[in-house]
């Protein structure tokens, strides 16, 4: 008998007739003899109207009330969820992000979970009952309701995995899985069976869609094991597990594309210790996550500063670099936010020495001009045009071998 | 500087200008020198929406599942009613019933309190914010979610009241008041200023539609003034306050229907000892409240016992009366649910023996027949045909000095 904490998104709750089919898979799963978490996010659409209503109350609000106020969301789906289990026949108790333990710090709209107390979902599971939690949420030190950010469902369902020593956490989605390359730039693009953590992880953190990189990054941690699949068709999906040293690994798995990041260069920078230091350090200070960084030295002592940010803080970004700008002795500050960025991701790459060439080989192939490059041992990214990364995507997928037939 | 509790209804939460008008009030009181503590019940219709989204879900689901699903309403109305509150200048913090205090007992869908815990709210106040509290919910000494049933915002406002030692409770609701009849039944029906905690009691229990029963026997035992107003005019409407032995009661304050209620008569029963028990204890066991009670004894050593129910309780209490027929010797059972009743309340009735015999006297005048009678020492209720009710209360309006110049 296998543990399950199997999470359903947004559309696969969307409707009344949608959580009584997710109610028939959840039956079908505990008659095969497994025990059953159910994890829940709000219905479709529900949060932004909730947010509606909050622009139509208030222009400003606290972070406290917003976390109030969307919580409501997966309270209503995990509500409906155990009705309808009710109504299959399988015995289920609903539970709040609060009565399942979930303590978080006190950073409201984006907690990170301190401690896991599920000790009501295993009184439940012993009990014979299906719980059902709400996702994205928890209760501070401070016992006041939190969330937890962006794809804080997934993380809800990997930490309960974690906390239960669950078999495997299953993230049910609308699309089939991981594939090789986002389908809509790649048509021929094919679903992963199975990726590292690792892998997962340098896919998510490149513009991988399916998964936020905190879940994964979790689930590394804590060894749980991660089956992404349909919600729609109910068929396997991609599963994320421990890197197997018996298999031989593909050398390149995937292609990831983004263009949500913006580009900033600083330039004429004095060459000496403490420069980049006091540059990122007036950026950490104003929340900016930092993306790509490349530093060229000249033999003139001075150097150019180039990194990216997401588009929505190059305003904050640029702002803090002018605040440093004369301290650190920068001659100027420019920012691009024409640029696109294509990664190729592989566990094989390690070993592989001709990776690199080949990527290369066909951007050159195809005109495509390379502005910065980052690589880590299972990661090859280059910074391009915006405007040609769709081509640049689908000329990789080729050169590598991963289209499908 | 006193204390004050205001609840607002679902109406007056309906929708967002509703929810900033409800703020602009609450700085207002604020302004004048007050602690505030709000109290909200779910936005308008929404919680008819939720019942509608579980009945598409599963055509039955556990009493626990439905609380967890609901009290999802007054967490929307809460946390918009905060933000709403922020917008205008006042600081102000949200509390679901579980963080308010608010034990009861584990009967879901119509919980009773146990116990308030309002440390956090008090805090808060300390603190100089204005603690928005959720109605209609708590948390069960299981720590399960619980609903008060109908009525229950209210409830949760005067039990805060009584707890923080309010000054007053402010219940807001889409009325100007508690009337001197059903304005919609008696156009020349005047607002009350000031009525007793007896009176209002017997209003609520005879057809009065403003405040349940429950909450104002609270209000009477905890002795919380309540002050019932309209959030729509913000005028002062009616105060529910302890009698005042220095002041002369109005004889008859108000005139109350009800057409809710069917009648049931057992008759030819033995007149002897435990037969009113045996009968009246089935119907307990079979959960039925059984309102008006009426016992004729006759010459002949039978009896007949006529009492009203619900109309939605008639088919299990016929049920429970035939289940004694047999063993408590009854010759018959029938019902009839063509009745309706006419209630005259007021505190000066007492001492004034002539109330009686001017009720019976103006509905002979009119030639409506009285089927039941039933009195306190503050009411008199008359059954009668239910197509005659409401041309009763207007003559009674006018026969006890009621109706507006």
């Amino acid at each position: 008998m296998a543990l399950i904490v199997q999470k359903f998104g947004g559309t696969s709750v969307g409707d009344a007739q949608r959580i009584r089919s997710v109610a028939d898979h959840v039956a079908t799963t505990r008659a095969a003899g497994n025990e059953v978490v159910v994890v829940v996010s709000a219905m479709g659409q529900f949060t932004d109207e909730l947010v509606k209503l909050a622009d139509g109350v208030s222009p400003t609000r606290t972070a406290r009330e917003m976390d109030m106020l969307l919580t409501a969301g997966e309270r209503i789906s995990m509500a409906l969820m155990s009705m309808a289990l009710g109504a299959v026949g399988v015995e289920s108790a609903s539970f709040t992000g609060s009565q399942a333990g979930i303590i978080t710090d006190t950073r409201h709209t984006r907690a990170k979970i301190l401690e896991m107390r599920p000790d009501r979902i295993r009184e439940a599971l012993d009990d014979g009952l299906v719980p059902v939690v709400a996702g994205f949420q928890g209760v501070s030190t401070e016992r006041d309701i939190t969330t937890l950010g962006r794809g804080g469902s997934d993380v809800t369902a990997v930490a309960l995995a974690a906390a239960l020593k669950a078999d495997v956490c299953e993230i049910y989605t609308d699309v089939a899985g991981v594939f090789s390359a986002d389908p809509h730039v790649v048509p021929r693009a094919r679903r992963l069976e199975k990726v590292s953590f690792d892998e997962m992880m340098e896919i998510s953190a490149t513009g991988g869609r399916v998964l936020m990189l905190r879940s994964v990054e979790f689930a590394r941690r804590h060894h749980v094991p991660i089956h992404v699949r349909s919600s729609f068709t109910w068929k396997p999906g991609t599963w994320i597990v421990e890197e197997d040293p018996t298999m031989e690994e593909a050398i390149v798995s995937a292609i990831t594309d983004d263009t949500s990041e913006a580009k900033i260069t600083v330039a004429g920078v004095p060459d000496r210790p403490g420069v980049a230091a006091a540059l990122f350090r007036e950026l950490a200070d104003a929340g900016i996550n930092v993306d790509m960084i490349v530093q060229n030295t000249s033999a003139h002592a001075v150097t150019d500063i180039s990194f990216t940010v997401a588009k929505t803080d190059l305003d904050a970004a640029m702002a803090a670099c002018r605040r440093v700008q004369k301290s650190i002795g920068a001659e100027t500050v420019s920012s691009d936010d024409n640029i696109g960025r294509v990664t190729i991701v592989g566990g094989g790459m390690k070993s592989s020495p001709g990776v690199t060439a080949l990527m290369f080989e066909t951007l050159s192939l195809h005109g495509i001009n390379i502005e910065m490059i980052s690589t880590s041992s299972i990661r090859l990214s280059c910074v391009i045009r915006a405007d040609r990364v769709a081509e640049a995507v689908r000329h990789l997928h080729s050169a590598f071998g991963l289209d499908a037939e």
